[in-house]
């Protein structure tokens, strides 16, 4: 992973890291008592060795997490991810539920890896805070007792939706939406309310609008 | 610009259209009274013609049209960009704006260019209908008598805040937000209230939260 900000949440985090390859001034900057290894090199060196252009401090390499199994978060909310397959979209995602306190994401095999560089860096360093599960979506919402809240064209009002205080948000590719054989689970069709014309709104910023109404209060 | 969807929105709008270079079937799908020209190819054609690796169908040639000088919008809303500098955010911005109803955008001459094509990509569309103006920031805040709402840490809640009928959204560069010289032409400070970790929201995430609560009913 590449970026002072990315490393820095990594060495916080319970990920295990392997090594640190920095400018001198960014080492210093990072908690001495970690032990992986550290090699100093110079930002002409770390530009070769990163894959992004703009990274001009630190890349750090790291234990990859075994894919776990996942477990109902009863009274929470749990985002699940119908192949969602832009990175830079599922890095913000991850970001996003992280500022909402959401801390467990479903996603279905087809959806961007959680590893790929992309991701991780548009997570600004959230990829520490939220899980993963990469996972056959079918099985999961055939069998869930939670609600299964989805976006459709349809459904109730965001803005006026008493949301219960937990459950699954489906959130739907970027072009089709949610894959049709999924529509039978879902308990709860909501709408993002719209003032003009665009035909949608990005899968990113839809995941974002639906949990801003889903932990604000409905007086 | 490349894609079928933004070319049919091209072709529905006020933009001059000079030339579409499309696959036959999809030409075959464009109102037929369009007076530009028409150059049949394909796919392999277009791919080399193109910037981005998925077009299959169509791309089209238009006139940039000249950067006008804004008029201030009396009851409505305006979004103000100090700096976004990635083209996926504008465009993910001009969306958001179009689906929220938002018309006008006046943008830093540091933003992001309007006609980058990973810019309109991201717009999917809502190019055609909302209007971007280029212009120094400081003249412009420091001259409005409408309200200025911009996002900081301290601000009011958005999810209470009453917002007014109209006013100037200010948002602030991906990574250091709001520039100073700014802050003092800010009279409304809001906060997106945040329920977990994450430091900060991407800027279109942000702009998206902040668009959402401005339109909603405030009952």
């Amino acid at each position: 992973m590449q970026g002072a900000k990315s490393v820095q949440e990594l060495l916080n985090s319970d990920f295990e890291t392997l090594m640190v390859v920095g400018t001198p001034d960014f080492l210093h900057t990072l908690p001495i008592e970690n032990k992986c290894e550290w090699i100093e090199a110079n930002e002409k060196e770390l530009a070769d060795l990163s894959e992004f252009k703009t990274n001009d401090s630190m890349l750090a390499v790291a234990r990859i997490k075994p894919n776990l199994s996942f477990k109902t978060q009863a009274e929470d909310f749990t985002l699940v991810l119908d192949d969602i397959r832009d990175p830079g979209n599922l890095g913000t995602i991850i970001r996003t539920a992280d500022w909402y306190g959401i801390h467990h994401i479903i996603a279905s095999p087809e959806t961007a890896d959680f590893y790929n560089p992309k991701v991780i860096s548009a997570t600004m360093g959230s990829f520490t805070r939220v899980f993963i599960y990469y996972d056959e979506l079918l099985h999961l919402l055939s069998q869930t007792r939670q609600k299964v809240y989805g976006a459709y064209l349809d459904g109730k009002n965001v803005h006026t939706e008493k949301f219960s205080t937990g459950g699954m948000i489906l959130i739907g590719n970027e072009s089709r939406g949610i894959s049709p054989q999924f529509e039978k689970y879902v308990t709860d069709k909501i709408t993002i309310p719209r003032f003009g014309q665009a035909e949608s709104l990005n899968a990113a910023i839809a995941t974002a609008i639906i949990c801003d109404n889903v932990r604000r209060n409905h007086i």
